[in-house]
């Protein structure tokens, strides 16, 4: 084994045998797990956490359905769970495979304002998405070791100064049919101001499901400048038992600034578990809006896209940092999470179905035809290297825009029609002026 | 409409009604078309190019899957076409949707000689994987305009210095899979020496079926030093109808080189098509054996990945140097096949059913909730735009390996039991030593 | 006027008339003030200051005669003063035709402690080097409107924890000259630790010169992390009148210091004039110890070398921070002086002799040859110009060494003996380790 | 000694005592070296280059007195040779330390064509500016073993197609001067134009001294294409004994061009010695323009300057490619030239004066005062670092403009008045339009 880690190392007798089981032998295997195992024997999330075991969440479907055909870059609403659901169910599968333990209902921006929006109109109604995404997520659970968690995010309703009797009734609708479907937990994500993400709590806590929050903020917290400690102390209160942060930032940013959420529910008392899931992109040149201030956002993220390794030492980090709950957001390819659970396979005491067709550490180039690439089949190789962008006119960082606009402003403002040729010419403007 | 194409500016009356088509409409309408169309009724290959049409290839399968957990970095073999029929399926799919006119079987590495390499083995034979490749390439090209292509590649058998005979029966061996399965044309693909190309290209024309030839070749031309005009000289000779490159470079240098062989088979007094399929990865720093050689090579090319707008640029390339027949490689995923529909709508005529979730040039930002994201729904801000790598301990380019061993050298040598500690320790203090 | 700027839209109408006036013209006039000028008739650097007036410092000699040949890096001693009197009597003058208020007598690292470290022997006294310093400064003060002023430095003394006496009496020898010489105010500078530069500044103000004190700290403050508001208070409470930071860091973060020392100089009720001589080097990527733990520092610094485009940046910030006295240090060449007289020309109300080699914004290439180069001779061209490195296998940031011992640590202590082998030994295995 | 060279390996007893030898002892040796040698003993440039000795060539004059504040980018004339002796006399003197055997006059671009430019006017004659550079030439290569060397270089009036005997006779006028001021030797430098050189080296030729000729072009040849391999047989055949490259590209590039250059004469049955002067940037981006065309040019080519380090491996590289005649042109600063006389010192069989402030591969650091910094003092440390540009919002390469346009074009003719404004917005125009 010329690759060591932590796992290769501490790993039981059992996993010792793992070198010439195929991947079809471990699908067998989990199966058999699941044909045995009692309807309704899966632990709960809260079980999980309170006995200190690792979750893996999953990856983000926007980004990578995205680039499968599925998803509007712009719109971003998950109306695929209705009209492809075999690219979802697929999506879910994969991630599945790389070890996580979480399927999230593909409802991501599935409230009503939302799916109607500047001009973007569906076929499908709200209702039938969140039902859609439901049964899906659902389904591949089932195939193995997974929670279901249905998600609420952000809503233009808030953006656009609704009340808070008509921001809750937004969440009411989607937490309705979660109820109905009976997923496991709920989770409240993407929120860029912890206001809105405690009305959201607060509507969650009132079906009795285990509630998680999750900020798409960094460090310099909320876009009303409140902290990340008060952010979490004040969604605990609201009634989250785990609390986090998802999006926006790179796995280092997002793992810093969870320690200081962490630092913040301590020093006010309180207890919680803790939740991370960053982007797969390297961002260290963001400002307090996060990715969606890059240049490159969202069409040319490419070149910041995060290797496996990166994905190892992220996991590592958030462990080391007392997270448990560790997953991903956009960017996230299935392969990215197998690197997390292959990073804590020691903790964990498994590898996942899909690192069938890995190794650890690149220990499948001991296959390879070429014996230089044969040389490559190593932990030292991988860590040490610095990938080269291979793109020498293009800078290591970015200025990102910062019009510093929030809730309340009139761009920011919800509308049916579409975006009209005047609006965007002004924006336009705006925009070269800035540069 | 804020993002100019020469599509939107040249396309007809019908295509201008595209606007508020949804995707659903054109699935339907392709259903209709499929439907009406006689059996049989797709034109062929070589028609197309005969008509001057351009044929938008697939994307490589081997990186895609690996990224979806189905593949093994390493060996590079393709059993999940037996193992998990439902991931293939997908990933044909979504080419498809992408613009796709041809489903490549995916019988990559799929030769006996391949499968049981370096202690990797098989739960299916090499038959059962050709035939299911088959059969899921067909079933996802009756979904649309789409035609069949059987694929060999090169074999360790010839790189073990095997005899002409012994290497033209592993071709075989495929190909009696293809013919039974009644594919569409075929491809000899991924050759490093222009003469195991000829001898694949010699056996394929048995069939009687149209031949494309493709090497993973650059400027330099093969590992032996035959220039690409030569090589694509010998390559008509032997019978390929259309030739071209394949993987190994980025599209600039693919097209680049596609040029020299265009010039060597009209300097021959020949005629040919040309065909193009490259990485999806940035390679300015390459030698003679392309992106193996180079040290992010296979698990740190991230930060190379190309953006949909280099597609665009690659496609425009491609059709100005007289290449009608435009695909992709490794790295390639459906959004970038997608790019280069759409970057080729004007000549083609139409969208890929994958463009109703996107928009050219960005315009589904129309619909963005943030305004200075709306301000990004225009060509010219991503054409000019340089992205950042969010990496700035990293380098622009990298020095490649350059062992310089090719056929014929030991540690190239196939052999069926797994890479011995002892050999792998000798390869790490050469590679180290090379440091 | 291709090149616009501040001072040539706002400057009188006497200065309108500078167009054909060539260098000759302005150093006769020069010469004309100087004669007319009655003996002592300078002002001094309180009544420039008091006067709102900007005075311009000079450049850092060690790293400029390092490069011409006459310092030594490592010791970094300035016998050159003595030994090589033409070297340090032309770099002075490039500086004062650069537009230079103040001829720094080069007695940086002057004292006899330092003098005489680690095998450094010197052919002349500590004495002899700093009259000679005096005298050359004089003489090419006395050429143009400059004033003298004696400096000293932090000591090994210090930081070998000798006693407040000791290092006392170690700036007094120097100070003995200074005074002796009549040198025209005095500065301690580059001070890490604020208690040493409080005891410098207390020898100082015994001769009741001016003062000034700069310590050589960014934004994390000293080594013992006292903050830059806390040390420019303590400084100005000791008997400092100008206070500041020099050396270690880029203007940027040297700008940003100095705007912290004055919110703690006025939120601790008192007053001072604000001084900044920072390096000519991009130091993004510096720890507290600034440029020294960069992995550069000191032979492979080029990359990061400003423009004089940065300089001219660097001279407004610092204006629009309130500093007036503003300068360089290490990396500081005359051309970088220059381009801080051009940007405050209209504040000061005239260019520097050395502009007549020049042109505002590049307008010396209205003379080029090539007509693309004439084409660059505009502001707008330089200021948006993101100058490449022409190194693309090497990155835009570095980790800094982070070895964290400071005063007392037993590497720090000051021997005379040549650092031996087996010293040199251990270093460079720790650092190895450190990689 | 920390820090190995093939010097301190190879060289033998009486330098092996050089160890306390102090820069003053080196100095004095050298002066009763002088005074002991008979009027005249110095050896040719010939007798030099004939034994196979290395010749060391000093750096250019117009960009290092650029950035002193004494030469005026853009007409890049050497009027400082009269107006400010003292400054070209010590930049002289710098390089005679630094290890220099040339003293070549600062009469670039003297050409009395070429002083009166675009309306810039001169105090002095042509004639008297070629005079002053010779005598301060002289003066100083009789401080030590140097020679003084008379150059020309092209001349507007070959740019605007004046005639062969117009061009001849700017030339002539030159010569006239360096044949009363008795030079050692002729240089022919920065042509790019061979046929120009051939008109030069005839003219210098008829003195009966020593002719070196340099262009300033890369591996693709002069501005008509003539490739290095045939420029360099013509100019050996018009009558240089000397030939190479000057300016214009990087080290690598010019080394590479020189090799080209000995391979055309050899296969002409030619003989010559080579000579080598690069810049002292990082060009791996240039077209054949060389830097001219690179954005940076002139006023922000600071991060492609050359470390001393990268100037040790040029001079091995040189050394190695048979160039014995080794020095550089613009960016090069005295320590560049150090960097050549230390890599050379074992063939040369002593280091130069400059090298007592120096000490081989970082050796001096051993006296610095952080220990993390005496731990740099050795040579793999140097070797291996990549060094960083802290410009993590800029790229490695840039795109060079390609205007195209050479010898006959309009915009290229001599004219006496200033560039007019309408003429500069035209260029502008025609540059952003290019962008």
């Amino acid at each position: 084994m010329p690759a060591e880690s932590p796992f290769q190392t501490q790993r039981d007798a059992a996993a010792e045998r793992r070198g010439p089981v195929t991947a079809a032998t471990i699908i067998i295997i989990i199966i058999i797990i699941i044909i045995m195992a009692p309807a309704g024997a899966k632990k709960g999330i809260l079980e999980r956490l309170d006995a200190g075991e690792v979750v893996i969440g999953d990856g983000g479907f926007v980004f990578a359905l995205e680039k499968r055909g599925y998803v509007k870059a712009g719109p971003w609403t998950p109306e695929a769970a209705a009209e492809h659901p075999e690219a979802v169910r697929q999506l879910h599968r994969e991630f599945l495979r790389a070890g996580s333990n979480v399927m999230q209902t593909f409802t991501f921006y599935a409230s009503d304002d939302k799916l109607e929006n500047r001009g973007h109109t569906q076929t499908f109604t709200g209702q039938q998405i969140n039902e859609a995404a439901c049964d899906l997520a659902r389904e591949v659970a089932d195939e193995g070791d997974a929670l279901v968690a249905g998600g609420v995010s952000q809503t233009p309703s808030y953006l656009s100064c609704k009340s808070q009797d008509d921001v809750k009734a937004t969440f009411k609708k989607q937490l309705d049919v979660f109820v109905k479907k009976n997923v496991d937990f709920l989770i409240a994500e993407y929120f860029e101001h912890v206001e809105e993400a405690e009305w959201a709590v607060q509507v969650l806590k009132t079906t009795g499901k285990p509630v998680a929050a999750t900020l798409c903020i960094g460090p310099e917290g909320d876009l009303n400048g409140v902290s990340p400690g008060d952010c979490a102390a004040r969604l605990v209160k609201a009634g989250a038992q785990i609390v986090g942060v998802n999006c926006h930032f790179d796995p280092d940013t997002s793992v810093k600034t969870v320690k200081m959420m962490k630092e913040g529910v301590e020093k006010a008392g309180l207890k919680a578990h803790y939740m991370c899931q960053p982007l797969a992109y390297h961002t260290p040149d963001c400002n307090c809006q996060g990715f969606i201030d890059l240049p490159e956002f969202p069409f040319s993220l490419e070149p910041r896209i995060l290797t496996r390794w990166d994905m190892q030492k992220y996991a590592r980090d958030a462990y080391d940092a007392g997270i448990r709950y560790i997953g991903g957001c956009c960017g996230f390819e299935p392969y990215h999470v197998r690197a997390l659970a292959e990073e804590l396979a020691p903790e964990r005491g498994f590898l996942p179905a899909g690192s069938d067709k890995h190794g650890n550490w690149g220990s499948g180039l001991e296959m390879h035809t070429k014996p230089w690439v044969r040389a490559r089949a190593r932990r030292d190789y991988w860590e040490k290297l610095k990938p080269a962008s291979g793109r020498p006119l293009c800078p290591s960082m970015s200025m990102p825009d910062s019009w510093g606009v929030t809730k309340g402003h009139a761009d920011l403002m919800q509308q049916k029609e579409a975006t009209s040729q005047e609006q965007l010419k002004a924006l336009f403007d705006k925009a070269n002026k800035g540069q």
